[in-house]
């Protein structure tokens, strides 16, 4: 990387990032205070798309990270928005929580009364998940429904240890209905970086994406001509960073996002 | 077909050959009792892994069709057999209903007392399931165990419509981890047929196996060196029958069961 080279706006990942479940990163919290007193810009982007943001702002406040709503990011709101830009006519039939159902309710989406009678299927992760659910999914699919996914990873990291992610429901809907995903929201999506990138007024080249992701933060990076860094509080390890090809490879590993401020101060050494 | 041939013995397919949920397959009840009458022999062979041979015992006389508990295979007490003679060492981890539960208790099988302890994970049908359960399954696989599966099915005909069978729990849990399935014991693999043919005391040769899935029960028929007859009364229709290679083919389409009296007729007129 260029020495002269310093960012003006950050994209921080949530999940595994700045916090895992309720459990805050340790140092994340004095991260984002360092960052901001320097400063810089910060979104909040993360592929959840079982909470609205307001939830999601609670968490964070709760962790000792005050923030807009405007500058949380969550594919909840960004595959709403897409849905009532691009389908506005269509009828929605929802595999997700009550977190995903506000955020629609909330940019006019409708929703269609039996699984049968809709356009679109929504799909995001479920952590109350029911046979009878993923069923009414199945049904809809079968009857014609196009699958819009917020996100397609496939493990995410919980308070107890990896978790099934939307892409485990994707693929026992995909499997058993011959039918493919037709659009994926989260993260890697070009999407979520245009989104994020709006609400910082910054171009590309002026931000770094922070994330513990390799397939989506930080390919979506690489994606959009963003600068990279991996942490290493979840998903990936370094050596799975390392065994990627150069063009993929996150542009720094940091142990934690605590480490941004030691990092920040080499470049501006 | 040649003419002179006519079974002395039906292994016949339960959902959606039989019954549909709760409701008999209209004339069903009728057939079997005019094949027992003729004195042929009759097992019912199911792919179903989620309830013990009692409880399905009892579905069949409430529709009018009594039998043995012997009489009835289902891929819970295969799997049971299978896993007490081969692994009797094997701690396992179930996904899936109580039945199962049941019928691995009644060989012996162990169980472990945490996922991550499990040896193998027994993955069937499970109509109650929620996110958590799917996700101590996920655990038990990525702490080492193996996947054991009743049946790979898509899709099977449930009360109000097509539903999702172990086939689609099986991907979600082998496209989170990364695992294949390593063992399936269901249709069309062969310890069903040879369970069947064990109970019947018959040769392949001198069999008819009748069911309502091209993948399950016509392939197994077909592999095994059983004739074969396609019911149209469940998952597959005539057109995707006739769309298979002729070595693939069922030998008869019949549109339900109660039309065996018919068939067996004409073979033996």
């Amino acid at each position: 990387m260029a020495k002269d080279w310093s960012p003006d706006g950050f994209i921080l990942d949530l999940d595994g990032t700045v916090y895992t479940g309720s459990r805050p990163i340790p140092g994340a919290a004095e991260a984002v205070a360092y960052l901001r007193a320097k400063g810089k810009r910060i979104v909040f982007l993360s592929n959840r798309g079982n909470i609205s943001r307001r939830m999601c702002r609670e968490r964070l406040e709760a962790i000792g990270i005050p923030c807009e709503a405007e500058d949380i990011i969550l594919t909840s709101s960004v595959v709403s928005r897409y849905l009532a830009e691009h389908e506005p006519d269509a009828r929605v039939w929802v595999l997700g929580e009550q977190g995903l159902r506000d955020e629609l309710a909330a940019h006019g989406v409708r929703f269609a009364a039996r699984p049968q009678e809709a356009d679109r299927l929504v799909v995001t992760l479920h952590e109350t998940l029911t046979y009878a659910e993923l069923n009414d999914a199945f049904r809809a699919v079968r009857a014609g429904a196009r699958i819009i996914a917020t996100n397609a990873d496939r493990t995410f990291p919980g308070e107890d240890g990896e978790a099934i992610d939307v892409g485990g429901l994707l693929a026992a809907l995909t499997h058993t209905t011959g039918t493919e995903v037709d659009t994926v929201v989260g993260k890697p999506s070009p999407l979520m970086a245009e989104a994020a990138l709006d609400r910082l007024g910054l171009p590309p080249e002026r931000c770094m994406v922070i994330g513990d992701s390799l397939a989506s933060d930080i390919a979506m990076g690489r994606r959009m001509g963003l600068r990279t860094a991996l942490v290493l509080t979840g998903s990936a390890t370094r050596e799975a960073a390392m065994a990627l090809d150069e063009a993929e490879r996150p542009d720094w590993i940091l142990d934690s996002l605590a480490d941004i401020r030691r990092l920040l101060e080499e470049m501006e050494r």
